[in-house]
């Protein structure tokens, strides 16, 4: 159990809250629940040079302003934003050696450091500057001194965006060139997840300061109807499906089962001690609810060398002779979540910094409509049901979601169509085990807006450090990427001589 | 003196007036003085079919939101956004025929309709349908009710902005496309000065909304020190030089003659009198800028077939012998403004709704440092003072302009190593004569990026409605423009067919 790759899993701020959501609000009708990034506590001992620790990694603030589309006095409102830089490998201003720039995501930048590896594995190739930068209302650049404050409140919160945040990156990059002398230093972003579209975006939005981008695993259509709602479960189902059948369903089953039992005098009470939950389970929900998140967890960060899914199918299925549906599902937790004293049911759903900062991004801009298709999914039906999404985003939060912004400040619907001859130079990488790459794109946009896929790769795998342990076609895709972008940096540096 | 072509030089909302603040800024070091579009009352009767009272043209108004890009209670504020349809001459959905869009300025929309006749007299051609949207402050678009509640505190003026009125021709276009269920018919952006900025960062912004912009006589580059701040009064002054050396002489040295004759006793009475003043003058410097006032709207607005700067160089050169500056200076005004009874020196300071909106614009985002430097000139120096004008918009407004943020957001700086491999379908024309077009792209960026100058042009007259009276290098130069947009379209309907 120990050798599961739990930490690559556990590794990004996961985009996995947003499932976790929707499924709550179509599963309960309440005020949609926020999931969870692993806790740190239950990670791995890093086995590598972690960033965080790395001397050269030197942390610096910027005087961030609060509101950068408006001029209202509160607008002139700053924060301090957190931006992490290691000049080891950097070049030079003189020989305008370029600057890789990640961007924080939904999360404390300090995870990021630890785990997204692509930067620091490359710099020395590249002679490349990192910078790491933190995104608003996240770990230390949290504006009203606390985020409890900061989300208090519907004014407080109301400046806490993707347009606002992309502005940050780019305020930040702008004065850090400035003030390095490196005003012609090509700058590459990088980001994973919530962060890839960041840098997707950040590239369609701001050229003149991004020269490419990296989009690693970023779903941005899924969003407004582009792909459809099913995809994300659809995938998580194939990926069962495809390691193994009976493995498959026996989850398939497992819901209608969980039901019953539910339902007979004392049920909740035998299915928590058959699951050896820490608390009493309240409904056969919570339970289900629980295995969901394990399930799609394990589909997402299905990394090598040990690939959860295939571990969590072969404890259900190589469970003794005669063990029944719950007792397969249960032994799958265990081999998933490892030998525990009892399993908290509640884990994914506390209440993080995470949990909270993307239950608002959500529920007001980041509109992902998922959901659940019996046809097409071994989970129980759960369409996603903009109403009383929007209903309860509502009540919770007092303003109304905007689930037609991302697209139409961002674009995203015939993306080829109207792409192909207007911007360049991104890359969007996906893991086609990952369930959100049903919201990713998989096609060349253009000969410089390319899709980098692996067959078998899952989340954000392409971002994370290297390792020895790396199956070969994940060490292709990072060559693939590294390759692409030599190629948009020197082309660049031939511009810089032609036209500067 | 009726044929002085007036009429087009009244026809646009003028930026006129930022060169205006800004020399009145450095003048009295007061708070800036707003200019003024020529009021309606001077126009000539209009010769031609006007817009706004073609039935043909149908108004509509969208809810729109205050705000875009926060989700506070009040961003959720609306106004009514005014637009106007003309169908006549539009192919239709099914045959995703073209929508013409002509992007609202400073000022209200009925003057554009009277004057810029580029979509009506291009729309029968492209079966092209024309919306005209209004800006948001100006015109009927205007939110709390009016202009002057808008205006009057620092909350409601802080959602007057660029970057907000691009997300409202977004949203309006998105919402009327979806409403003609036309959402495969192009949109061709056009706009002229102000609006020319914005339909050039419209296209770079939105390309997904949209496939190309005709940007006339959009400074884009007069930001941020990417364009020298003497370009533009450099050129008023070659305008006239190269129209008469004598007359560009005797406007030089009227300066120091003008100030002489005001520092003798009772000097502001004679200089009240010899210029028929209606009021007394006040200090020397209220007549001199009223004369900058004449000498640069002739400039900028020197259109054919009459020529102003040709009417007052006349007037200046061609006055009696023995005629002295003063004398040569003032027959130069009565041959711009025309025999009456007076001249309001106050005339260009009246608050307007134009003046007071981009005051504001001008005084928080839309900061263009144009200083006068007497060497490249023939006015008194006038070095813009960046210090001066933040102190005294803040004293107006009580918040600090941010005069780099708009080549954060837009870009600007290296065009051409920015945008030659990203973006694509811009037109940048330009008439060489226009003062503004020291902050125009001049150059091609790429194929598709384009710069369509002419030599003897001034502001913004391509856009403006087509006469029989026009030079052969206007026709040309519009010519050259509807090639270039039909083979936008045409290249997107066979991306159509190839991508979707």
């Amino acid at each position: 159990m120990e050798s599961l790759g739990y930490s690559l899993m556990q590794s990004l701020s996961l985009l996995f809250l947003v499932f976790s959501i929707c499924a709550a609000a179509t599963h309960s009708n309440n005020i949609p629940r926020l999931g969870t990034t692993r806790r740190t506590s239950q990670r791995e001992p890093s086995q590598t040079t972690s960033s965080s620790s790395d001397k050269n990694f030197l942390t610096f603030y910027y005087t961030q302003q609060l509101d950068h589309f408006n001029y209202r006095p509160d607008s002139y409102t700053t924060f301090q934003q957190r931006y992490v830089v290691n000049f080891k490998y950097w070049g030079g201003a003189d020989s305008n050696a370029p600057i890789f720039a990640y961007l924080g995501a939904e999360a404390s930048l300090d995870d990021d450091l630890s785990s997204v590896g692509f930067l620091n594995d490359n710099a020395l190739h590249f002679k490349a500057l990192q910078v790491f930068i933190e995104h608003r209302y996240y770990g230390e650049s949290v504006p009203f001194g606390s985020m409890k404050k900061a989300l208090k409140n519907a004014s407080t919160r109301g400046y806490f965006n993707s347009a606002q945040a992309i502005a940050d990156y780019a305020i930040v990059l702008l004065q850090l060139k400035k003030k390095l002398s490196a005003e012609n230093s090509p700058v590459i972003a990088i980001g994973g997840s919530y962060g890839g579209m960041l840098a997707a975006w950040f590239r369609l939005k701001y050229p003149h300061i991004v020269l490419g981008s990296l989009a690693s695993s970023a779903p941005i259509l899924y969003f407004d109807g582009i792909s459809p709602q099913v995809g994300y479960y659809s995938i998580v189902t194939k990926d069962f499906q495809e390691t193994s059948k009976s493995c498959y369903e026996t989850i398939r089953k497992s819901w209608t089962e969980i039901d019953r039992v539910a339902s007979r005098p004392r049920g909740l009470s035998t299915l928590s001690k058959r699951f050896n939950t820490c608390g009493q389970l309240n409904t056969s929900d919570d339970l289900k609810d629980y295995l969901e998140y394990i399930i799609t967890e394990a589909a997402q960060y299905n990394s090598p060398p040990t690939y959860p899914v295939s571990a969590i199918c072969s404890a259900i299925d190589g469970a003794t002779v005669g063990t029944d549906t719950l007792g397969r599902i249960y032994a799958g937790v265990v081999a998933y979540k490892q030998s525990q004293s009892c399993y908290d049911t509640n884990e994914y759903n506390y209440p993080t910094e995470t949990n909270e900062g993307w239950g608002w991004q959500t529920c007001s801009e980041m509109v992902m409509p998922i959901g659940i298709d019996s046809n097409a999914s071994m989970f129980p039906p759960q369409p996603f049901n903009l109403n009383e999404f929007i209903n309860t985003c509502k009540r919770k939060y007092g303003v109304q979601p905007r689930p037609h912004w991302v697209t139409t400040y961002y674009g995203g619907r015939d993306l080829k169509l109207i792409l192909h001859r207007f911007a360049s130079n991104i890359i969007f990488s996906n893991g086609l085990k990952d369930p959100y790459s049903s919201g990713g794109v998989l096609e060349n946009i253009s000969d410089s807006i390319v899709a980098v896929s692996t067959v078998n790769g899952s989340h954000c795998l392409d971002i994370l450090e290297a390792k020895r342990s790396d199956p070969q076609w994940l060490v292709q895709q990072r060559k693939t990427e590294v390759e692409i972008i030599e190629k948009w940096i020197a082309e660049y540096q031939a511009d810089l001589l032609a036209f500067k």
